[in-house]
């Protein structure tokens, strides 16, 4: 019994930091996913153990099932979804200390956790082999660890009873909106086993796809009514996202009325960005007037999140090199280095986005060309045993 | 009878474009002068012209005095200032026609048509010569056009009636502030010829040196209370003003509310930039933490004119280069190109200054080194003759 479920990464569009102060932000999903394969062993494969394979960072890690049995003596599954406790963390934790994995990456310890838990959670000690690949550059701001951990989740769902699914049905799937809500719960309680204390916005973005307009901690989903383009340029260049967060706040108390104005002028640009991707497109020409407003909202919101401090010499080399060919550029995410946002409009030709990309990757980026306000969480079974149309065999 | 006149350019140091839509802004005089030496000839040297030499062109022109009376058969001296008149400026149009001026630089037939009747309003058809030099790169922003017609309304006013002065004082002496007023006048109507609609703020700036801070039109002198050294990189990109005001205002009608919240927020960088200035020093650490306040706010009014679209790929470039050296940049005047600030704090090194500028050179840039909110314009006399500590001979 095998599925794959495939989690799509995100961007932020409009109002990053400034959410933090109050401003309105817009998240989109991008067509890069995360993909988990979840299978559980026949008899005939006589398979006792619990594995992960994180292909892109040549890790596996295996444990026998009776190691788990004795290091968790009162497991029991649970739902509806809850926090992973101190304790069992703690439990977890000897788990992954025996896998000797690399400690010059925390995230993947801390991955190896949210696996544990999300996997015990459900389906309690049972062999199992999860295997993990993704098209998002890990830490790069483009929510890889959400996609991990929604993939994961919708994995892990699609072979438990809580979730009842068409098994005739070929190729990838959608869930159903209570098991999304599910997928989208258990996946926040990963990200939270992964960094402490997320904002939910990549899980839900993740999760459903599309796009989300954020305020105050109030999510509201969008819908797209346009193609969007984007060049992703990762600068490669590594952030420390909390200390980013506290700069800005520490220039707002130096300058508490000049960065009230500059977040105002934020959530003025996310509300007009959500209004231009939600009005009705008609024509061609409306979509290129739609994609030049937001080409200078994007610019704006780059001028914006400079006088906040948080660009980097990385963006301005993306932001001056994509304006060489009339394209608008903003960061995406925390700055300080990153990923950087490049609107490619629907009329523009293909050599022109080849000479683009060639001149960024001279310049040492790693160039994704990505569709933006896609589907959610997907899944599709792998070999499906003759049960009949709605037949059900999840042992 | 010589004497000689200099006048301060200008930079903004906060608030360019965003006053044009009523926020604060902040200009300061440089310590980079404009001079004009103006001479009547005596019987021997049997002058009968009146004639400009601008040495930073290469340019002199000179008329006959009989032609000059020809082509003003009513000439008449004329106290107070008060525009030039269509007529008269059609007339002078003539006599600069005739000087064969190079049609590439438009500006110098316009300072030629400004020196012409400047001279001729104050002292009719009288030989002299006047000698231009200058240490302000022309037409970059930095004020060039509002000193050289305030050196020439200081230069020429001094040889007048309408303004008592000190032959015996030697060197460098101020006028008084009825003469300033008189010679800030002159120079506004100068301004008109050469530039049409002048806001005002250059020539006053030019004229009575410091700061002033300037908002719907009202101009307020500001004493500053503490030195400033700024590095001036002339980018030499050249820019069209009326087009960058121009698309500011039609950003702002696209987006209207995010751009009235970005120029709410430049009338607070102004005013603190104002505030910061004006506050008395104490020691040498309020000096630093002053400086460190002056270079964010900076930093946060040139993210905020990338925001309205004015920056330029040039001036990316000097915010680049010295960000490198930590040192933080904005750019002044109307953008695209033109001329870059950088605050250079008191206790910074001045290696280090050789060698930002070194960088900047590479890059086909010129670095000038200003001193910030010194003297406005100054007249010494020269060659007097001996006629006691009050005497006066003007003829």
């Amino acid at each position: 019994m095998e599925v794959r479920a495939r989690a799509p990464g995100k961007i932020i569009l409009a109002g990053e930091h400034a959410v933090v102060h109050g401003s309105a932000a817009v998240a989109a999903s991008i067509d890069l996913y995360t993909y988990v394969s979840l299978r559980f062993p026949t008899p005939a494969d006589n398979d006792e153990t619990l594995s992960l394979q994180l292909k892109d960072v040549s890790l596996e890690v295996s444990w026998p099932i009776a190691r788990i049995k004795e290091a968790f003596p009162n497991l029991e599954t649970q739902i509806p979804p809850s926090s992973c406790s101190l304790e069992k963390l703690k439990l977890i934790a000897i788990l992954v200390d025996e896998q000797n994995i690399p400690e010059a990456n925390i995230g993947l310890a801390a991955g190896v956790t949210a696996f544990l838990w999300l996997f015990t959670s459900v389906h309690g000690c049972k062999p199992a082999k999860a295997v993990v690949n993704s098209e998002l550059p890990l830490g790069s701001g483009l929510g890889s660890s959400a996609a991990f951990c929604v993939a994961l989740s919708a994995a892990i769902l699609a072979l438990s009873d809580s979730v009842s699914t068409d098994f005739s049905h070929q190729g990838w799937q959608v869930f159903g909106e209570n098991e999304l809500e599910l997928v989208n719960k258990w996946a926040f309680e990963g990200e939270k086993i992964i960094h402490g204390k997320p904002s939910g916005i990549d899980n839900t973005v993740s999760t459903y796809g599309n796009m989300i307009k954020f305020k105050s901690g109030d999510l509201t989903r969008l819908k797209t009514n346009m193609p969007l383009k984007m060049l992703i340029t990762n600068t490669k260049v590594g952030r420390n996202t909390k200390a980013l967060v506290a700069g800005v706040s520490e220039r707002t108390m130096r300058h508490p009325t000049a960065m009230a104005s500059v977040f105002t002028s934020v959530d003025s640009i996310s509300n007009e960005v959500a209004a231009i991707i939600q009005s009705p497109v008609s024509d061609d020409l409306a979509i290129t007037e739609k994609e030049e407003k937001l080409a200078e909202l994007m610019e704006m919101n780059q001028g914006l999140l400079q006088c906040m401090g948080v660009s980097h010499a990385s963006i301005e080399t993306v932001v001056r090199t994509t304006l060489k060919y009339k394209l608008s550029t903003k960061l995406t995410g925390a700055g300080g280095g990153g990923c950087a946002l490049t609107l490619l409009p629907t009329l523009l030709a293909g050599t022109v986005v080849d000479k683009v990309m060639a001149d960024l990757e001279t310049c040492g980026f790693q160039c994704l060309l990505a569709g933006i306000g896609g589907n959610g969480v997907e899944f599709s079974y792998i070999g499906i045993p003759d049960l009949g149309a709605n037949g059900r065999n999840l042992s």
